[in-house]
């Protein structure tokens, strides 16, 4: 996450003017990532010790809060990430980005206490009220933002169709990671798999999004120089 | 580590733009080792300790897991860093990234089961199978890439044919250091001179390697400059 950030500021001068809000928003999002996992880290750190070969608990508990203030944050922002490299009138991308941004920061406050209960039917139905906003994001990314992905120049359109597709696989992940302990997993298991899961989904979503969004920018940066 | 990151970012502005992305990689590289660094310091200053003239190991383990975690990410960097530098076709500096790229997260994978390993025919099987990406890896900068360094500029031909042979001596280090503990060295001395070799070795490998990238590509500018 660190790195992707340096990538992102490093990168920033490189790519025309207009693009480098997207690529600032970018690194915004993995700049408060690597903070949180600092957090994460050292909560976790805290929380488990090995002693013997074993790995317990120490009776800290492990604080999830981190990882979904993060997500308060950061999901907003990438999908403002992926509206800034659309090239949308000024109007569209303010509505869009408040419309969008909202629904993604009610599906993280819906979901955390899912997350924070052991109890799967708590469990079950916040993520159920979790995946009403997440569909209708998805739905709007597909259907709304057809015209707009149409109107992009040649050379970015199969990228832009990408960075749209790259959000909806990587974002599957998080319902799914989400649902381990309620299909199976247990204890120190199921602790670990939500744990691995998420930084997975993340380092994706944040990480690998934010140096795609950086490749849009650098090609139709290209184009514009070649216009000139 | 931290001063070769800081004299690239220092650096990046001087040299013409189309190598700047290659600096960028570099920093990246020797940013995300240093940061492992710390963080291997830190391990080794909780696991071993200083009582009465005699070193002990304290009951925390050390944990060799931020080495491979670095090299997971930055030996396919120091790859790209290489095929950046090259000024090959888009297409071929994708392909060759992917490729060389895969393979070097591989033979890291496949090294730290045994390098974890305290039994010498687990370490030299996953040693072997390690070997095989390497020398894929060398295969191919040594015979693919050897048409692309023929048509490097002159001033620069000599440099880019080294920066592979550096490249190759450095990494060579790596498996040299991996069986020491399987060739006699034993207890305390085996894990300090394993520790010591994998230090230079990437000190040789990403810090002086990234430096050199620089000139490499400040001497590339200057004959883009001349030709204007």
């Amino acid at each position: 996450m660190g790195a992707a950030t340096l990538f992102l500021w490093l990168q920033k001068s490189e790519v025309a003017a207009r693009y480098r809000t997207a690529l600032i928003v970018s690194s915004l999002v993995t700049a408060i990532a690597t903070y949180h996992y600092v957090r994460i880290y050292e909560s976790f750190d805290k929380a488990y010790a090995l002693s013997n070969g074993i790995v317990a608990a120490t009776g800290h508990p492990f604080n999830d809060a981190y990882r979904y203030v993060d997500w308060l944050l950061t999901v907003p922002l990438l999908l403002v990430e992926l509206i800034l490299v659309m090239n949308l009138s000024a109007k569209e991308t303010t509505s869009k980005s408040v419309k969008l941004g909202s629904l993604a920061a009610l599906m993280v406050i819906l979901g955390y206490p899912g997350e924070i209960s052991s109890d799967p039917t708590t469990r079950w139905i916040l993520w159920g009220l979790s995946m009403i906003p997440f569909l209708v994001i998805l739905f709007d990314l597909f259907v709304s933002l057809k015209t707009s992905i149409e109107t992009q120049p040649e050379n970015v359109k199969g990228l832009v169709k990408l960075a749209r597709t790259i959000v909806v696989v990587t974002w599957s992940f998080y319902p799914i990671v989400f649902v381990l302990p309620m299909i199976g997993l247990t204890g120190g298991t199921a602790q670990v798999a939500v744990q691995i899961g998420y930084t997975i989904a993340d380092l994706l979503a944040k990480a690998a999004f934010g140096v795609f969004i950086y490749i849009i920018a650098a090609k139709k940066s290209e184009s514009i120089q070649a216009a000139h």
